[in-house]
């Protein structure tokens, strides 16, 4: 297979899809709209999932497991959430298969049918808040820290590898607490997590800030997200944080005995990131030549290629990369080194290049004869010549240099991309000609985002968390507004 | 709730049951056999999880992510495979529901009616062969060492936490190999990864061995399975590892060019172990107060209790119990130290005798005077007064003094409770007044084993791997045999 990727300026969706492919992230299925996760791809899920779960359990956070399938009847419980979901669910109807050959084959069986309906999870609040009613019965029961790691099923109809999948991994996080000021303080905490693993493991710079009415969580009463902007200046909703206030205690009937004795709605809180991040970490960082990968989430941080003529070479040059790998190692530093004998260097050199390996070390006889190596980092594909001695500092000092460049590319990117506007005339022209972020103000109604979006494919990304109250006129309808909100053509 | 537990010899079915219930491990859920695996329980297979996935890497695997979904006619084109599981699929036939108040409210959209079925995964041979087919060419491509963490549902009549769910949580290998000796040994090497995690992790001896072809596989050519006794006599299979020859390949045409440049099929071995652990965990060392945990899963290790008065006496208490944790954590020993002061001491030993806590330390003013801490183990529920002064180093030689303790436990029982038969009247009464595993002749035909369960329920465990040939006659038609084999009533 070919590995030259489509180039980003000439059709960045395809390169995109270039890049998962090529790169051995993942591929499409026989099933329509799921993808497979290929080995290299789930390495780099699997550290994400790593960090993240790590942060959950240091913020008091415990897992469980519940089931994949939700009743019909649960479904419906909670009017918005039916309402936002009830549009691509993936339906169980019958248990069993048969043997039927004048049908050709194997059939559905049609004594098989169960008596209600089954949907396929797209999300848990409903069997969760099912379970959590036999579970809590006094403030002391609360509050509930819980998240599960799981696949979930929208039946979407226009799929894209990672960005938007039929099924999809992903964690849930779902709690229940006595107070409605917790639960908001909880909502708050779990998109300051989600921000700082964007940020300082992805290396992504993300505006923390609140969803619209329009954009919101179906049953939420309001939605926190993260919103991350790609390298083609659209944005990437990268996470969200819902405060569900007392809907789901409600439709499921969850109440407590308070500390004063009194029996109230418990309140709820759900969020979750998912594979989805995925996407956004290929987005955000990599180039024509390949993935770049922050270091903290590269399923390896280093490659070392030998680089010989003859057995005997590489037999020297191996005996040097053990040491090598050694001293890497002993600082935590995950290396692979590379001596499969049927590819030649320029090839491998391509290869780590498109796989994104953060640091290449490669070693031929002349570097022997000097004692050194030649470093080479994958983000701005600078060289140099260092001595082995003390290798290991300069590729931990590297490694942490990398890390904090490709979030500082970013940020400068996403600085440059950001644009203040305050006439429709310049918003429609920044979005045809620059796209990015565009900071204006809007009068706060449904209609006037929904005549935005019509018009332009604009939508409020969020209403920013950190922002300065400024008086000004809605972009659209030149209502007064206080404050800008954030707009962008948005994955 | 009440605590108390079914005595065993009460009710031993029912002892499980309450014992899954109130130790928090796993309850059943609203939806028909699922289960919700509740933090606790859940924190238990997390550590298994771990442990088998370190074991897995370090063999050489990388883990990857496959569909949930897999498409009927996939499904029917591995004959047997589609007769062993075709009766008990989840097959999901629509892809959106609808308003239709008429009718009841939510219903299924009739118009969203999929063209092919698609059956929720009871195991991932179909679809994930169906992906190979694209991945191998040459014998280059070759070896593919690929697990995956999934959930898998089975549409089982009558269910049983952990043991027997419609849907549950397990890891399934799919190997794929250039020779059929490397399949084997592929095959032989992950069962021995299973039976070193069941015992040296689990505590729970077991017997490797090949199922008869009754109990094989849906289209396998061997299975090997690791077989555990649990206390009531019955056998649990507790991990199955499948060399499946070339029949996967064959139904999905999966060809590859070998080293000589002749096309041939690929072999294959699959392999899996599941959330059944789980149950086999707590039911080879659990007693009447409840879980029996081994040190290297338990979710924490240590729990501390205070014994005090006053809130004075709970601060220096606190003080020196915050000095005895460091110690412990420091050599990776993980402590809880519950100092709730809603609950009494005695409450709290009962609720950890109930978890499983391996090691309880309680400490009241009386050690504070004498610089002592009091240490009690799960297991033999002996206790002791030992000095504060190196306490962590008699916690830590009295985690693996238990984690030996319960295994040599369980080896023992296994020992006492194996028995060697030859004739058909002494298997009928060992087999009903002492159960556990029988040794015996059989004369190696599936005739011979139906007839065997059909009159006693017991089955073929497994030809044990290891075993002397011997000279006999079959224990139920007299025919001639060479090996004993090993039955028993079963899980």
């Amino acid at each position: 297979m070919a590995r030259e990727l489509t180039p980003r300026k000439e059709n960045y969706s395809q390169w995109y899809q270039d890049l998962v492919i090529k790169a051995d992230l993942a591929e499409n299925s026989a099933v329509r709209g799921c993808m497979v996760i290929k080995p290299y791809g789930y390495a780099i899920w699997e550290k994400m999932q790593a960090e993240l779960d790590r942060m959950f359990k240091e913020t008091g956070h415990v897992n469980a497991y519940f089931p994949l399938f939700i009743p019909k009847s649960f479904f419906s419980k909670e009017a918005d959430h039916v309402e936002g979901f009830a549009k691509e669910c993936a339906v169980v109807t019958h248990y069993r298969l048969k043997n039927d050959e004048e049908n050709g084959g194997v059939v559905v069986d049609p004594e098989a049918k169960l008596e209600e309906e089954l949907i396929v999870r797209p999300t848990s609040e409903t069997i969760i808040w099912n379970t959590y009613k036999n579970w809590i019965q006094s403030y002391r029961d609360l509050p509930i820290l819980v998240n599960q790691w799981a696949n979930v099923v929208r039946w979407e109809m226009r799929t894209r590898l990672f960005l938007r999948t039929a099924e999809f991994l992903w964690q849930e996080g779902h709690t229940a607490h006595a107070t409605k000021q917790e639960a908001i303080e909880e909502t708050e905490k779990i998109i300051n997590v989600y921000a700082n693993f964007a940020e300082n493991y992805m290396a992504v710079p993300v505006i923390k800030g609140l969803k619209s009415e329009n954009e919101r969580f179906a049953g939420a009463i309001e939605t926190y997200s993260i919103e991350a902007l790609m390298q083609d200046g659209k944005a990437l909703q990268s996470g969200t944080s819902h405060f569900l206030g007392q809907n789901f205690a409600k439709a499921f009937d969850v109440k407590f005995a308070s500390k004063e004795g009194k029996e109230e709605y418990v309140w709820a809180t759900s969020w979750g990131v998912s594979t989805r991040l995925m996407g956004a970490l290929i987005m955000a960082h990599s180039d024509d030549n390949g993935l770049v990968l922050p270091p903290k989430l590269a399923p390896y941080q280093v490659v070392i290629v030998p680089i010989y003529k003859k057995a005997e070479q590489l037999a020297i040059i191996s005996e040097k990369v053990d040491e090598i790998v050694k001293k890497l190692r002993a600082k935590g530093i995950s290396v692979k080194f590379d001596d499969n004998d049927n590819k030649k260097p320029g090839w491998k050199f391509a290869e780590y290049e498109l796989k994104g390996v953060p640091v290449r070390l490669a070693m031929g006889p002349r570097d022997l004869e000097n004692g050194t190596v030649e470093v080479a980092r994958r983000d701005t594909l600078e060289k140099s010549v260092v001595e082995i001695d003390g290798i290991e500092n300069v590729v931990e000092n590297l490694l942490e240099e990398i890390q904090k460049g490709i979030f500082k590319k970013a940020f400068d990117f996403r600085a440059a991309s950001t644009t203040s506007v305050d006439t429709w005339d310049d918003f429609k022209e920044v979005l045809k000609n620059k796209g990015g972020f565009i900071l204006a103000h809007w009068d706060g109604t449904s209609e006037t985002e929904d005549a935005i979006k019509a018009e332009t494919k604009a939508t409020i990304r969020c209403l920013p968390l950190e922002f300065e109250e400024e008086e000004g006129v809605c972009v659209y309808s030149g209502k007064p507004s206080k404050r800008r909100v954030l707009f962008a053509l948005a994955y």
